[in-house]
């Protein structure tokens, strides 16, 4: 994907990335530092940040690279870098550029520093700012991970009611450069809690001697900073909103929210619920960052649960050990009829899962679901115990209540499967556990189980044993 | 979720959604509709459109309703209502009011209202528009789904290069309201193609006199027409952009993507991943809306091909028939042994997928890949094999011996499972597959059949049958 975007530029024009990185990695070999910081100064910072993690090991070259970029586009860079770069760097630069780097970063990019630097360097890193900024990060620190708090910033316009449309501009002219965004303007009340919101649009088109209280619209959504993270992505996913403003319990506005935060919110969320649907826990970390350690432990607890519950499946088969002795060639399906229960099982889930957790589906929706899975099932269940059928009769050649054995066993199965598939994770909810439990791994447990138990009663009955 | 977020208003305020929604019903049960489109204009377009969908059955009330609120505000109601609703509505309304919803929808809301409307619907509305707008809208309606060009707007701000500030400022009055964003603004060269980039943050801070030429970047990331939606959006998570600039061929800009899009496209993109890996084929509909036949349809093909794997199962099994007659105890630890396999096998396979879908590891991880999931494997296979052979001698009381070997083969199992499902996605994605397709159901037929093998030769060694 990347070698398909072109740049423009004095140094790079219509260039591929591709082409670009080997310039650069030959400018950095013949250790042509100057040169290589020039020609990353045309790029946007992310990809500055990307490019010195591809291409320098050397920490020492790293900072010479840095102190060589322009001094604000430094400090963008750096809020780009992995916690590691950014720690070494850290460490590497004089106490005036670390101030200079930590006084630039956008406020929420601060805060995502300061929680990866170890205790040391964030205790040094705090004699840089001063009293009153010290106090905010304390604060911000100390919002829980993955709620609305620990995801704001401070940079947001907020005007008041009384001023004027002329006053408001003026104010936004002042401080504007320092904002995250101004594009979306938020207005507090006398008593300073939240009041609603303007957009810079409104604002530029009013007439300049009106009163910000007669344009404002008072019907804001906010979110409160103790909301948790999922819950204002499917704000931003329901309101199409670039900001959203968050307060505290006095509904006074604290801080803002942007979309492109939001973004990353869904990515974190959609791989937690991939590893819970495979029965790993989450681990907070990406898969080439974790120890083996943590790796192993996410992924113990649930192979440990599934394996002592797969004694139930144990236990049948023993119980039944006759039934087995007696018709040998039955134990030849057993993997087939449980892989098919265990897939059949887990399509359904997975589909309901996923659309409870896009809320697509409701709790409610529990009789449609039942009889749309029950229907699925019944075509689903035809057409392959017909398939198995006649494989077994025409190609394994075997005898035919053999096969209706198996048949009528795979038909029910799929039945069975489909519908507790579809109805388990909609009782987890209601239940009050989460959905995402029941998918494939408990799901494969629990129809395994139904599964035999249903193969060896069908195989009694159907053979006389 | 809902009930926590509050709403101003005249009407309603501080009040809490569901409180609202009774408020609503009522109105709406007794035929207040004046009332209830009175309350329902003081809250946010699509939740009015959520609204109208779960409290009124009846199409004509929802029209009704419809015609009660204001003008404008309608057509962006419509815009978020349901096809099927969009639908009724459309054919209900007068020609005259059917024309003026479609003139307010913003382009991209009305290319995807023409895409989902039977073909006499659309031929009908055609006729409503200008000809310059049905050639545009034509033009939309053939680029393919789930291309750049499907998910971009016309309503952007181009200026010239040549322009002063004075006259940009001016035009952008002009024009501003129509647009879907006035902050991003981009520039074109003289052969009018897309030369740069500016914020209206820039421009409004800039000398009038000072040509456009001077001021913007001319390093700007733009995507093309026919480039497939993932991509774009993984260029909004790399750049944090809110707007991206869409150019044809010749390099002209035609449209622009907003972030708000983005949102669905990454949980459509999501959704389509839990699905594959569920072996499921996409079906592009949300789950209560797609027919049971299409439903059946995207399960059946995965379970075939699954079930027909399974036949190496069975014939491994019956190949090692006088085994199991030897020592029947050991069939009742093949459920256990396959889950487990399976289990194993799926959390290393999701986990790579997911890795792989993100960008945070690539194929050029390997060996780095092999050799965590080998050490995560060694850890995990050492701990449930210890569990499981304590298990087996002292809670089940059976020989050994049988301990033994059940206990050994675990430890292979899920050493082959969790080596093999961390790298078979990646050799997928080498060859071109992918990598989704290497989840949870193949994975598990492909180790169940390596388990199996072991668990046979194993015994057959160790118990000298």
């Amino acid at each position: 994907m990347k070698d398909k975007k072109r740049y423009g530029g004095d140094l790079i024009v219509e260039m591929q990335f591709e082409e670009i990185k080997d310039i650069l990695q030959e400018l950095i070999e013949s250790k042509n530092f100057f040169k290589a910081a020039q020609a990353l100064s045309e790029l946007a910072a992310v990809e500055v940040a990307e490019l010195l993690e591809e291409l320098v090991d050397n920490p020492a070259e790293i900072l010479i690279i840095f102190r060589l970029l322009p001094k604000d586009f430094s400090a963008e860079v750096f809020a780009f870098l992995d916690p590691e770069q950014q720690e070494s760097v850290a460490i590497a630069v004089s106490d005036a550029e670390l101030k200079h780097i930590i006084s630039e970063l956008a406020f929420d990019d601060k805060i995502d520093f300061f929680e990866e630097m170890p205790a040391n360097l964030v205790t040094k890193m705090l004699t840089l700012t001063n009293s009153q900024e010290r106090k905010l990060v304390n604060q911000f620190l100390n919002y829980p991970e993955s709620s609305a708090g620990s995801l704001m910033t401070i940079e947001f316009l907020e005007l008041s009611e009384d001023m004027t449309v002329k006053e408001a501009i003026s104010h936004i002219r002042n401080v504007g450069e320092d904002m995250e965004t101004i594009y979306t303007i938020f207005v507090k009340s006398k008593d300073r809690k939240l009041a609603g919101v303007l957009s810079l649009r409104e604002l530029v088109v009013a007439n300049e001697d009106k009163i910000i209280k007669d344009i404002y619209h008072d019907n804001v959504i906010y979110a409160y900073t103790t909301d948790d993270q999922e819950e204002v992505a499917e704000m931003f996913k329901r309101y199409d909103f670039i900001t959203l403003p968050v307060v505290d319990n006095e509904k006074r506005l604290v801080g803002i929210i942007t979309v492109d935060d939001i973004l990353d919110v869904v990515d974190v969320e959609n791989t937690e619920d991939f590893h819970k649907m495979a029965g790993i826990l989450p681990t907070d970390e990406e898969y080439g960052k974790t120890s083996i350690f943590l790796e192993a432990k996410s992924r113990f607890v649930w192979l440990l649960i599934l394996m002592l519950g797969a004694t139930f499946t144990g236990s049948i088969i023993q119980h039944y050990e006759d039934v087995l002795l007696a018709v040998v060639v039955l134990s030849s399906f057993i993997p087939m009829l449980m892989d098919t229960a265990g897939n059949a099982g887990a399509q359904s889930s997975t589909v309901v899962i996923r659309s409870l957790s896009l809320g697509t589906v409701d709790v409610k929706d529990f009789l449609i679901i039942v009889w749309k899975e029950f229907r699925v099932s019944l075509i689903v269940g035809v057409a392959l115990s017909v398939i198995n059928y006649l494989r077994i009769i025409w190609l394994l050649r075997m005898d035919a209540m053999v096969g209706l054995v198996v048949s009528l066993t795979l038909f029910l199965v799929i039945l069975m499967a489909k519908t507790l598939g579809g109805v388990l994770p909609v009782i987890a909810k209601v239940v009050g556990i989460d959905p995402a439990v029941m998918a494939s791994p408990l799901i494969t447990t629990i129809v395994d189980t139904l599964a035999l138990i249903a193969y060896f009663q069908i195989a009694t009955q159907l053979l006389n044993i």
